[in-house]
C-alpha cells in the first residue's frame, strides 16, 4: 500500500487533533485519550467530539467534526467497530489527513463481519491514501512532537530519544516504555500499528528511515501479511539506520494466539531470520535484547571490526563476558606492542595482562585502571571495548579518575559497559556519560556482550552508521 | 576435605571476630573490613588488631591476637601474603575456630612461591581442621547474624533472604548484590570463597544444605578442583534444597582467564551440565538467570508437573513466553470444562480464550479479569501459572481487585508474574505480594517464562520442595 511521505508527516505532526469519542467518565477510553493528549502537552488544537457534551476537560465539544468549523488534520477514533464506516467517510469529507483507529472488533475477530468492515474501511480510505495507524491499537506516541495520541498517558513521560518503536503488540509496547522509564532511555515516536489498514511495518520504516528525530527502528512483530514489502522497503534504504525485529509466534501456539491477537499468521522464526539478515534486519530473541540493542544503536557507532578488548576490573564478569564473545566470533584480540607493555608496567604478574585484562589488582589503584583503559582505547587493534567495574566504598575514588577519563576522551569507537554500584552512588553520574555518547551501559557483563554481538552482527549485515 | 559442621556454625556465627591488619586509613583493605564489621551491626565482640595503632574506630586495639585476653571465634586476615603462615600459627595457637584470608598472591599467581605459601597453608589449618574462607577473597557475610566479614559494607544493606549465594568471583558477588539490592531480594550468606584453601563449593553446599536460613543455594563457578566432591554431597541431600549453577569460562580464553583468576581449570561447559543436572545441581546461563531463579526457588514452590497456564491481559507478552515454554517442553494445558466455561463466559469470542488466554477485551475490566485468575488457580489441570498485565492510568481499578484477590488466594501453584506499571504506580504493592509470597515478579515476560522453565527443570532433576 503507498501513503504519501507528506500524508505520514501530518500524520505524526498534526496543527489539530479531533478525539472522536471523547469523553468525560473515566471507564471510557475516550477519557484516556483525552487526557493524553492535554496532560501530554500538545501544542496544537485538540477538538473533543461528542455529541452528548458542551465542554470536555475545559475543551469545547462538538457534536461531529463537520461542525468544527477549522481543518482538522488527525482524527483519533474511539467508537465502537460498526459506527466506524460512516465517521471514516465523515473524516474524509472533513478533510482529515490522518487517522489513528483505536476501535477493535475487525479482522482479529472469529465473526466475518469483523473481516468485511476491515475491507469496507480499508476502500475508504486507501484510495485517497489516508494514512490508519490501527484498528486495534493503543495509538501512537511523537515525543518530539509532544503528541501523544493514545489511551495511556505515561507514554508522555518518556524521554525524548532517537529510538522509534514499531509494534503489533500494545502491551509490548507497554511494557518497553515502562522499562525505560525506569532506565532514562528515550524515544521518537512510539506507534502500535495493530491490524494494520494501510500503515504497516514497511510504511513506519519507510516513515522513520527518513524521520530525522529517529537513530534507529527497533520492531516487535507477531505476524507480517506481506514480508516481501518490508524487506524491500528496508534493502532500498541499504542500512541508513539499523532496523532490529523481535518476532515472536514461533511455536504453533504462540502461532494461532497471534492469528487470534491481530489476524495475521506468524509463522517460523528461522525463514523471518535469515530473510531479514539479507535485507538489513537484525533480528532478537526478547524485549530486553530488543531495548538493549536499541539503547546501544541510539548513541553508539557500530564497530568498524569484531576485535574486541574485554577490560574487566574484577575477573568473574570478563570470563562469562569472554564466553559469550567467543561462541558469537567475536575476537578478543592481541593489543598491540605499545598497549601491552604499558599494561605489563601497570599490572603485577599475578593478574592476566592479556586481552581479557583482569585489572583486579588495580581494583582500587584509580590511577592504574584509568592508564590500562586509555591505552587500550588508543590501540589500532581494537575496535570494540568491554568494560566491566563494579565499585564499592573501598574503591568509591576510581569512580571520579575514570569520569575524568571518560569525559575527556576524544575517542570513537563503541564503548559497553557494566559499571554497578549500589544504589546512589554512580547511577546519575553513568546516566550522563551514556546522554553524552561517551558509553553504553547495563545490568550484567553477559547484556553488555551480547549488545556488543549485536552491534557486529548489525555490521555483517550491511549496517555501517 | 573434611571440616566439622561446628566449626563451620562458628565461622558463620562467630561470638567475637578479630581483623588482623585493621587500618585507619582508607586506602587500606584493614579499614573497609573495620566498617563492614561496625556499620553492620555485628553484635559480638570486635577486635582490631595493628601493632601501630591504640584505637581504630572507637576500639581499643592490640598489637597481636595473642595480647587480647579473651577468646577469638573468628579472625579476619588482610595481610602481605609472605606474612599469613606465621599469622595462622598464631591463630591457631589462640583458639581462632574460623579465618577469612582476604589477602590474594598464593595459588593464582604465574611465581612458584604463591602455590608454595598455599600449601603452607593448608598445612597448617588442615590438621586441626580449621576452616578457612579464602585467600584471594572480599570475604563473606551473614545476613541473618549481622555479620560482614568483608572488605564491602555495602553488603549490610541487603536484605535477609532465604538465598545462600556461594561465589568464586567477588565482582560476580558484588554485581549480583547491587541488582539484589535494587530490587529487594534478600540472602541468608553470601561466600566468595576465592583460591579455596579448605572451604570449596561441596564444603560449603554441605553447611548451607543444614543452615534454617537458606531455603535454596546459587553457585557462580569458573573452574572447580574436585568436581567428584560437590558432586558426592549435592547427590548425599537428594533435592533437599535447590542448587542453582551459574558456570563460566567455557571458551579457551574464558577457561585461561579462569586459571589465572583462581587457580583452577575451568573445563567444558557440557560435561559439567550433564554431571550437575545427575546430582541434583540446575544449571543456568547468566547472572541475570541465576538470580532470577534463585529468586523464584527462595518462595515458590516448584509445580508438581509441566503443565502450565498462560494468562496475559494483552495478547504479545502471551505470545512471547508460550514461545519459549514450547520450546522448553512445559505443556500449554487445555483447562477443564468448568474453567473453560467459566472463561467463555466472561471473554466475548473475539478473544482467544483457551490456554494462552488473551484478557484483552477484558483490560479494564477487573471483575472478568480476576474471575479468569480464580478459575484458572482452582483448575486442577493446572500446575503453574504465568501471568503478564501492564497497567496504566486507564486500567489502574484493576490493581485493587488483582490484590484483593492475591491476598485472599489460598492456592499453593507457582504463580509467576510480569506486571508492570509505570514508575510509582504499583511496585510496592508487588513488593509486598512478593514478600507474602504469594508471586514472584520480573520485569519481562520472557523472564518470567524462564523462570517457569527452571522450576519446572529443577523438578526435572529431582527436587520436589
Amino acid at each position: 500500500m503507498y501513503i504519501k511521505k507528506s500524508s505520514m508527516n501530518i500524520l505524526f505532526n498534526p496543527k489539530s487533533v479531533a478525539v472522536i469519542g471523547a469523553s468525560e467518565k473515566e471507564t471510557k477510553l475516550g477519557f484516556h485519550v483525552m487526557k493524553s493528549l492535554t496532560k501530554g502537552g500538545f501544542p496544537g488544537k485538540i477538538i473533543p467530539i461528542n455529541p452528548g457534551s458542551i465542554e470536555i476537560m475545559g475543551l469545547k465539544t462538538f457534536p461531529s467534526i463537520a461542525e468544527f468549523p477549522y481543518e482538522i488534520d488527525l482524527a483519533i477514533v474511539v467508537l465502537p467497530a460498526k459506527m466506524v464506516p460512516a465517521i471514516f467517510e465523515e473524516c474524509l469529507t472533513k478533510g482529515v489527513k490522518g487517522i489513528v483507529l483505536i476501535t477493535a472488533g475487525f479482522k482479529e475477530i472469529d465473526d466475518p463481519i469483523g473481516a468485511d468492515l476491515h475491507q469496507q474501511l480499508a476502500k475508504i480510505v486507501n484510495k485517497p491514501h489516508v494514512p490508519v495507524i490501527g484498528p486495534n491499537t493503543f495509538g501512537m506516541i511523537n515525543l518530539h512532537g509532544h503528541l501523544n495520541a493514545s489511551f495511556t498517558p505515561e507514554f508522555s513521560l518518556l524521554q525524548k530519544g532517537g529510538i522509534g518503536l514499531v509494534s503489533q503488540s500494545g502491551g509490548m509496547c507497554h511494557l518497553i516504555s515502562f522499562m525505560a522509564l525506569r532506565d532514562g532511555i528515550g524515544f521518537s515516536k512510539i506507534v502500535g500499528i495493530g491490524n494494520r489498514l494501510n500503515v504497516d511495518f514497511a510504511q513506519m520504516v519507510d516513515y522513520l528511515m527518513q524521520d530525522p528525530d529517529t537513530n534507529v527502528i527497533a520492531i516487535y512483530m507477531e505476524g507480517i501479511d506481506n514480508p516481501k514489502e518490508l524487506i524491500d522497503i528496508a534493502k532500498t534504504y541499504g542500512g541508513k539506520k539499523p532496523i532490529i525485529a523481535y518476532k515472536t509466534g514461533l511455536g504453533d501456539i504462540g502461532n494461532r494466539a497471534s492469528h487470534s491477537h491481530t489476524g495475521s499468521i506468524a509463522g517460523r522464526g528461522e525463514i523471518y531470520s535469515g530473510a531479514f539478515s539479507q535485507a538489513g534486519i537484525l533480528t532478537v530473541n526478547s524485549v530486553e535484547d530488543l531495548l538493549d540493542t536499541a539503547k546501544a544503536l541510539d548513541v553508539s557507532p557500530i564497530p568498524k571490526a569484531s576485535s574486541v578488548a574485554i577490560l574487566s576490573s574484577q575477573a568473574g564478569p570478563g570470563i562469562a563476558a569472554a564466553d559469550i564473545c567467543q561462541m558469537s566470533d567475536l575476537d578478543i584480540v592481541s593489543f598491540n606492542e605499545e598497549t601491552q607493555n604499558k599494561i605489563n608496567e601497570i599490572l603485577p604478574p599475578l593478574a592476566l595482562r592479556t586481552n581479557p585484562v583482569d585489572m583486579g589488582p588495580a581494583w582500587y589503584n584509580s590511577e592504574a585502571l584509568v592508564g590500562i583503559l586509555d591505552a587500550v582505547m588508543r590501540d589500532e587493534n581494537v575496535e570494540g571495548i568491554l568494560l566491566f567495574m563494579m565499585f564499592a566504598s573501598a574503591n568509591v575514588d576510581s569512580i571520579k579518575s575514570l569520569s575524568f577519563l571518560l569525559k575527556n576522551m576524544k575517542q570513537k569507537k563503541p564503548l559497553i559497559t557494566c559499571l554497578s554500584a549500589p544504589p546512589g552512588i554512580w547511577d546519575e553520574q553513568i546516566k550522563q556519560f551514556e546522554k553524552a555518547n561517551i558509553l553504553v551501559n547495563f545490568p550484567t557483563p553477559e547484556r553488555a556482550a551480547r549488545v556488543m554481538v549485536n552491534l557486529n552482527r548489525c555490521r555483517d549485515i550491511g549496517n555501517t552508521v
